[in-house]
């Protein structure tokens, strides 16, 4: 009984300290603007975190804009959802560049849906925009990296920005306020896995 | 010209054999049945990761319950939505554990909760359970390790299944078809930049 005691007291005792740590942090954080998050890496979760986050914020009532690069054609689960939910889709719709197989093509659909993630981080109507797979656009040189930097830079101040895909240039990453890396432990594609409605798009 | 047609199919050739690697995999992948995704690591992106899996799974009109383990009793942005859809949502609302400092309290609330999260994993009309932050219950011996695993090993052959959180106990991981590592490479909230509505909650 007394042991079980003394083993409450240290529990205790050691959440306390865990919470006047915490709160601590949450003190000292006091900016509120918006931020850019970038979920890198080769793991999966990556999309799946930004459109988390984009349900997340309309949740909330905040207003949201997606402009998906090199997504299939095929539909999307989380489009239907949120889309319903008030949330504007922009897709590059020309399949990944590996089927197309015509760089001037896939450069072009690249530019175009670019004039409207342009637009919306021009915009102050938009508290997020998602751009899932822009990396790949910039690692490609479909879009050059200096004019992402100015939109993303110039972008109202309230203006939360959420970039997805694998080998994100650097120069984005130094911009970033939140960076995450999403490594590939495991993945059920390489053991034999296919690719499930639901899960996988 | 001549430059530019030998670098296009120079381009085409590179693509070619990437698009011939991928169709393989692809083809070699068959199996279809529900697959265990961890999300783990000390980044930000982990339960939005999860979310967002549930948000794509309801837009293609699967079933989806989710359990949260330690979240706050705050209002969290996706489930407005996801509730609206039709995601059958249990929340162990007593708050982070260092804000209770109490783990019998703590533990109870633990153990209630399960018992929502093992209802789910027994029936088959749920295709899709997110267990989010399951992993510091294990941590943290609220709930039994080997508990948790009989219960995801005999759940109905189609559910998948999403855990998330630090920490993830190496008994999970070995179970899991997916796992994905969330690494914190810079966090706003390091910076001064305090947890905002819509993107941190």
């Amino acid at each position: 009984m007394e042991e079980n005691s003394e083993r409450q007291q240290r529990y205790q005792a050691r959440q306390q300290r865990l919470k006047e740590k915490v709160d601590a942090r949450i003190a000292a954080a006091q900016d509120e603007r918006g931020i850019l998050i970038i979920i890198t890496g080769d793991g999966k979760g990556k999309s799946t975190s930004g459109f988390g986050t984009v349900t997340r914020a309309v949740g909330h009532g905040l207003h949201a804009g997606v402009v998906q690069f090199i997504k299939g054609t095929w539909e999307c689960g989380e489009r239907v959802l949120l889309q319903k939910a008030g949330v504007e889709f922009h897709i590059m719709a020309t399949g990944f560049t590996w089927e197309t197989q015509n760089k001037e093509k896939d450069q072009q659909a690249a530019q175009l849906v670019w004039q409207e993630a342009k637009r919306m981080l021009a915009s102050d109507q938009y508290d997020v925009v998602l751009l899932d797979e822009l990396t790949y656009m910039v690692a490609y040189h479909y879009l050059d990296v200096d004019e992402v930097i100015t939109a993303l830079t110039n972008r109202p101040l309230h203006q939360h920005v959420i970039i997805t895909g694998r080998g994100c240039h650097r120069a984005l990453l130094e911009l970033a306020d939140t960076v995450s890396e999403i490594k590939n432990v495991k993945h059920a594609f390489n053991n034999g896995i296919k690719a499930q409605k639901g899960i996988d798009w």
